[in-house]
């Protein structure tokens, strides 16, 4: 790539949260990077973008920022759309979102705003990266991945991406000497086991809390979260046809059409 | 089946859509119908669950209703979650999502809360079929699906669906007797380009309205946009493993491990 390639940069923990500040400033060694961002958290907001509200695009630097950075009212998919339509003055080269406070391995790519920004951008014709640490805390230490993170995008900004294939990169919450590497994977079969916590309102009605639990039965040593359980960076190649291939064959002799 | 199947009812466009209320009717045919569905319209919401806001639960009908139904302050992947962990007294034999106001074909299962709520479902263990018919009329006409709608059902409690596996159901916007049929097909490969409607507050202040045009550039005619357009009911096998096997090996030469 001759020309300085230009980085689209967003997340789902808002604009302000220190996982993206890091990958802002890891990103800058690579290009031209413009920052669009969700205005506040927008964690577990999956794939879902606004059609029943309206949206508002707040810039927050100024012209002669070094980084030009945006934030929005919406999800981080409205994010990815606005950022390509409205503001952008060409199709970024690549798009990372993160560094996402908390894991985004196995089943968690479908409820992930981190992961649906990176999936949209796919969608969009963009190659993309979504970027996790195992760990949820606000203050997170994310210097152990910068150099994984450098790693992976020097590699995909070398090699590209395939059409429709996006990466799920996750960290293992670990000192930097303490991971083994990085290794590529495939999404683990595991799934949340919920456990709502019901409380009262002052008023005596009763709400609910959504929590749960995560759970593994996925025995295949190829999977993120055997990846992340033995201190690997795990990156596994996401698309988006969600067509069962394996069933379509099968699905054809129901007798959908009797007489 | 020698016991009444328990069947969940959902969908994205609130529990007073016509298109719901046409379900419920339908599936009353074949077990006992509960309904948990969002309190308001939550289309486009995707997989997103509620995790930095309460949940409140409303029961609507009395203890002697034919049919029990409760509305959800959440997203439908939520209603799915208080369905089967805080209201039904067991697991559900099989949840049905919609009938959805307007296209869940294509790349839209991505975005369609109706859809998320099927797969979450299917994430649980339940078997799961998504509804929904091309117009986004809310007085849309739903007699015409009617037929088709039994016979999907019919075959899929007979037969089962196998564990991981929803259907995506979309009816064409035609007469009962202009349909051709019921046709197996793949997700095309299509997408919206976006275009965003700006406007100005009454105080001057820039926002915008996500609106798009929908481009199929797929040209099989096994997708179910082909289907669609060919005057057939497109049913569309459904997973949720987003790993792009086909290109796990390749990225597997990339040198991310460089010392």
């Amino acid at each position: 790539m001759t020309k300085t390639p230009l980085i689209l940069v967003t997340n789902d923990d808002g604009i302000t949260a220190p996982g993206i500040r890091m990958l802002i400033s890891i990103m800058q060694e690579f290009g031209t990077v413009v920052v669009v961002a969700p205005d506040s958290p927008q964690s577990a907001t999956g794939h879902a973008i606004t059609i029943n509200n309206t949206l508002f695009i707040n810039k927050i630097t100024d012209e002669n920022a070094t980084v030009q950075e945006y934030s929005c009212s919406g999800t981080p998919v409205d994010c990815v759309k606005l950022a390509v339509n409205e503001i952008l003055k060409r199709k970024p080269d690549l798009c990372v979102s993160g560094i996402n406070h908390g894991s985004n391995s196995s089943i968690n790519v479908i409820y992930s705003g981190t992961m649906s920004a990176a999936v949209e951008a796919g969608i969009e014709g963009i190659p993309a990266i979504g970027f996790s640490l195992l760990d949820y805390n606000w203050n997170a230490d994310f210097k152990a991945v910068k150099k994984f993170v450098r790693q992976i995008i020097s590699e995909v900004l070398t090699n590209g991406l395939p059409e429709g294939v996006i990466l799920n990169v996750n960290f293992p919450k670990k000192q930097a000497n303490e991971i083994k590497g990085i290794k590529v994977c495939r999404q683990a079969k595991a799934y949340w086991m919920e456990k709502f916590d019901k409380r009262q309102t002052p008023q005596g009605r009763d709400y609910y809390w959504l929590t749960g639990e995560f759970v593994n039965q996925d025995q295949g040593e190829d999977t993120d979260e055997w990846a992340l359980a033995n201190d690997y960076v795990s990156v596994v190649p996401v698309q988006f046809d969600m067509t069962a291939h394996h069933f379509v064959q099968k699905l054809n002799t129901y007798n959908f059409n009797k007489k």
